[in-house]
């Protein structure tokens, strides 16, 4: 089967690399004969042992009837909508890394497919090569999935354990992280919890059967989680991770939130360090499922996509049922609404521990001589938030406590 | 698609009551229709909602052509085997959730349904309701797997976690187990790790192309394993689990064994306690990828069935490329001939510690009033026992450090 690339990156070149260093086992494996018949790169790459294959022009690819499957690793949006969009009308299959198309383009590039009886897939957009979206879409198919969660960013997760474990403060555990080559120059996306909202969104999209954007969930980084922070959260018996998570509520809405949050050293969550990531899928049936691994870089990434093209081996004339609905307007409830328990700091001040204990009767305290922390009862948000302002407490931080 | 059921048991009654229950669910996520037509089961269920559907006679499916898919969770390989023989040559897809079936017939059951094209899948084998056999066979076939290695088994699982959570013993953790339902009355297939063995068969002949056979795979249960050794090894830095692994050898053969295994507290299979299990799949593509979740029960074991069903609607034209081949002869590596480090345990007699040192030099050492404990660098297995044998050591137990 003939295969385009397009977008010779880091991905992409993962992708051309592994099909030809493994065709022999993925036939073994499957059957399916891959082969990739051109690449498409504005860049020049003359040195590249797939220079023959290299093209700069999106028409040798569109025009060529023999390539039955399209890789998209471009990234962006322009011109990977442009350019997948023409090959589904094509009829082309397409197998897609690039996160931001999806959660952007989802809903209309899954119509495209299904009207072209084509498949559009994307594995690889999600957790690297985890396999998340297949086992959620077919190995839980008999199941109500009634949550989601995970630590979907290995930038942000290598970060939090270097703060846990060696006790660095951010911005020197970032600094490594940008010289070992996990963190670009400019970490925003993944700092901010820009890149983790994607990722959550595409698998929500995917659980609860509507595309979900970015610009409804309520998205906060790691930048503010400091030292302090890490080794009271530890004295209380919990780790602090970046942690995207999606749930059904007693309403029909959905609670759908990025933010540092404290995981119980008893949860599987917890174990999940360096630039590890992993899902956990709750399911009616199948209770928790965790899925863990690497979730980025050239060969695992690759790995999915390449999974993604025997999927579209296996299925070249018929369509897979896979994918979701338009946004539903109100689907996504207000995260204030939601109750959440809440770990503060605040100031050793004089009546501190006093007015702590009125306000959030019950709380769990810890003190040393500068700072109190506590752990607050469930109330929701706005609650708490209001009383926390409210207060005459000098809030040095606060963080969500995680039920996972 | 009209499904039929042999064997209404535990799992045979949850794919009855899932169906039922999610059939909405089920549509809505992949488009499939199931219903089941047919029940097979020598006992009488005159008081359940599925009596209707009761059969005693297995002419029923087998002569009823409306019944595309059959599912066997009967258990045993009387009448299991025959009976779905019978199906597949009718050009009926079979799923089961019998591993004494799959590890003892696979080779034969899978050629007989390639031959009649039609699919025999059972991801329900292992693992429970954790997707593992088609995120293998699917998601990273892309990749050369080299190693699996798992916790296949939820009731030695819990016994482990109680002896290393809360200094139980062996026997009172294992009746504790027996009160809450997790081991049988006679225990013997859990606790002497057999049903472990037919786990990891299943998977390394998936991964590694040729149908392995209990009787060649190293066994040893959980039986001997003591709270002191729970204890040293906690010292160590490890904990104590049952593990299984597969691993191709740099000659080409495969180590398989299931035994106890020290394994470090930093590992993500440190972290999987009470009825949980997990399986850890080492691609050269992926690196680590974890597997985790319910090894057993009704419903997660049905909702394995249940994604192999609807695997088998969306493919009732074209069968599947999956399976493996027949035994291959010396495949399997004599354990004793693999290198290994060893946790050893010794009574604290007057020369000990200083034959240890002769024995084992740089092992490391601990040591209370009664007894000394220490880890051996790598040798062959063959070597390390027949120095142990050959010492003037009285030895308590000998336990393998997995370095997973």
């Amino acid at each position: 089967m003939k295969i385009a690339v397009m977008g010779f990156g880091v991905v992409g070149s993962g992708v051309a690399n592994l099909i030809k260093k493994n065709a022999a086992v993925i036939k073994e494996n499957t059957g399916a004969e891959l082969e990739v018949k051109r690449i498409l790169d504005i860049r020049d790459f003359e040195n590249s042992e797939f220079a023959p294959l290299m093209t700069k022009n999106f028409a040798d690819i569109e025009n060529d009837d023999e390539i039955e499957v399209v890789v998209e690793t471009m990234g962006g949006l322009n011109p990977a909508f442009e350019f997948v969009s023409r090959c589904l009308k094509r009829k082309k299959h397409v197998v897609s890394s690039n996160k931001e198309l999806v959660v952007q383009k989802g809903f209309e590039l899954l119509s495209l497919a299904r009207e072209n009886n084509v498949n559009f897939l994307f594995e690889a957009s999600v957790g690297g090569g985890i396999p998340i979206i297949r086992p959620i879409s077919r190995c839980l198919a008999g199941n109500r999935i009634d949550s989601i969660a995970g630590i979907l960013n290995g930038t942000t997760n290598f970060i939090m354990t270097k703060m846990i474990m060696e006790r660095t403060d951010f911005s020197s555990a970032l600094a490594l992280a940008q010289e070992l080559g996990y963190a670009e120059k400019d970490p925003t996306a993944d700092v901010e919890g820009i890149d983790t909202c994607r990722k959550i969104c595409i698998l929500a999209s995917l659980v609860f059967g509507n595309q979900i954007y970015p610009e409804k969930v309520h998205t906060e980084g790691i930048t503010k989680v400091t030292l302090e922070d890490a080794e009271f959260a530890g004295s209380f018996g919990y780790v602090i991770k970046l942690i995207a998570q999606a749930r059904k509520l007693d309403n029909g809405k959905l609670y759908i939130i990025v933010s540092p949050a404290l995981v119980s050293k008893g949860s599987m969550l917890a174990g999940v360090n360096d630039v590890f990531n992993a899902c956990l899928v709750q399911g009616d049936m199948t209770g928790d499922i965790l899925l863990y691994g690497k979730g980025a870089g050239s060969s695992a990434t690759a790995s999915a996509v390449v999974g993604d093209i025997i999927d579209c081996a296996d299925n070249m004339e018929k369509r897979k049922v896979f994918g979701w609905k338009e946004e539903k307007d109100g689907m996504v409830e207000d995260y204030l609404m939601v109750p959440v328990s809440l770990f503060v700091r605040v100031k050793n001040e004089n009546s501190a521990r006093e007015e702590i204990e009125k306000l959030f009767p019950g709380a769990k305290i810890l003190e040393n001589a500068e700072e109190l922390a506590f752990i607050t009862a469930e109330e929701t948000q706005k609650v708490l938030f209001e009383k926390l302002s409210a207060s005459g407490l000098t809030v040095l931080s606060s963080i969500r406590v995680t039920t996972y």
